[in-house]
């Protein structure tokens, strides 16, 4: 059976990019928690459930605990997907977050990103941790409950820059006052 | 402020219970993370938003890590709301996790466990740690990607018994195989 | 086959009533639609679905064109659904619209009204015509399209004050067998 | 104020057609109660409202009682909402109904059916009798109750065969200001 590359270093490759000045790189947000949404935007199913999904967990989390970051990897109808119609769909649509075009390939449908790490179609859910390894490989809709403690479970553990120092700060994020999101 | 008696520990004084065989006491969950829905069986948003989370919950994670626990906490219509009609609730809803009856007060509307961890109202969602520590006491709806995160963070904590012996257990529930649930 | 007493009078046998001053006779509502919703309060089906739909119903229609009535008719659990148990029901929920109870069986466990008109359960969806005869007789989930063409059918049809000139025009959309879309 | 051309007859200005053989117009349906469901396919609102009632509509009555027919009338991004676009949409949504193109106008952003009864935007749905006349403009969500009252209305209308014996019967519940409920 495949692992589709969870626990390995994740980086997209990506031609432009939306609602940032630079091109999108994974190891910028190292130490952050990442969600990497991967659609279509003539996929139903990623305008029904991930979209709401993606939004929902840009506001349900800090934004220096947990990055939102799409990522366009387009395998069928190339010719009217294009980056033109993904910025009318942003503008439209009113996405906030990072957005990343996935490289085409030059043999195939499959685009450079999607191929490499084994997405299963759209949606894909990514998580990477904030070492920037990939611990979610998730295509189809997803239980929130499940992605939630995912996200909780990742949040708790030390980024490897601040690890050493911080070894003897007990257990996390919650205290008496309740546990912070 | 009041605190809500976060972070101190916490235990159900209950006169009845349902679905199980004997008296309900979070002690007997030494070791799991506990969530307790607290409703009555005729406030509509307990039944139209904390139902189906509690069930979401019981079918989102394993048994042994957490475990779901309702309390029928009655303030108002007390003569309607009595342990048979909860039981008849219990058998058209088909639930299936334990229930108890939160012991009526001899002074006033507010039962016992309601008033010792002044719970605002129905619904209130409780999250309890493998301590038996009081985490989260949430009156209303809930987030529940933020929930998901509250829960994912307690599972990674040790428990009591079992602290001494894991210490050198590393990153928790994750692996390169994957986040389980 | 059964027809469910479709196209034929119809009337309430009640005990009591609620959000209204006197008992809730169908007769008095002659010239209006009227719209039937046949529920128990331990019922998930008539909370889930069948309350809002009459909540709708009540909201989308003028009151002197279509009058919203509930019917209580319990079969099962009668020793905790009793009409004080209703009463809390109604103040929690903000029932506004008139609602009766079924008259319980002295040799059965189902109601009067339920009995002579064969409902299937509940919920179910009555709708009488101005005329005050059954046209839909209806158990279970309904789509709010094809009750909305029922309704607008049945308000187009001449109430008994003015039928004797348009006596040949025969009765549309809906004969003995039910009302078709 | 604007009569949005309620009462009046009505006819689609077309440069293609999807689902269907040969140009769409509404004249072809005479007879038939139709509902035109006019949109854009990057429009949020019509993605998540408008297009699943279309297909609730399809599939709630018979087809040569109700035709559904869509409309794309572009207004904004025209370089990205290309017919070869819609073509990719119309395949992934798995939309079956008859879909016309609006004719873009030589002067303005509005194309031209869109600019000669005044919608008000997408989504917009459109109800036309059995003689061809609209009598539903609205622009927006709409209520499910209310619309298929209005149907079940013009459904009870004779079409323009049987006109001549009903001839002084006057409109209705429909008059130039449009349709009550």
């Amino acid at each position: 059976m495949l692992n589709n590359h969870v626990g390995r270093p994740f980086e997209i490759n990506a031609t432009k990019s939306f609602n940032t000045e630079k091109n999108i790189k994974i190891a910028d947000f190292r130490g952050q928690v990442v969600v990497v949404y991967v659609f279509q935007m003539l996929c139903p199913g990623c305008v029904s459930h991930g979209l709401p999904l993606a939004k929902n967990l840009q506001q349900s989390f800090r934004s220096d605990d947990v990055q939102v970051i799409g990522l366009h990897s387009v395998f069928e109808h190339h010719e009217v997907m294009t980056p033109s119609a993904l910025e009318a769909f942003i503008h439209e649509y009113r996405l906030t977050f990072p957005i990343a075009v996935d490289t085409p390939s030059q043999h195939s449908n499959v685009p450079e990103t999607m191929k490499a790490y084994q997405f299963g179609g759209t949606p894909t859910l990514l998580v990477i941790d904030r070492q920037g390894r990939l611990r979610l490989n998730h295509f189809g809709s997803i239980n929130e409950l499940q992605l939630g403690a995912i996200i909780g479970s990742l949040l708790d553990e030390k980024s490897v820059q601040t690890q050493t120092e911080d070894a003897d700060e007990s257990s996390g994020r919650c205290d008496d006052e309740g546990c912070r999101i």
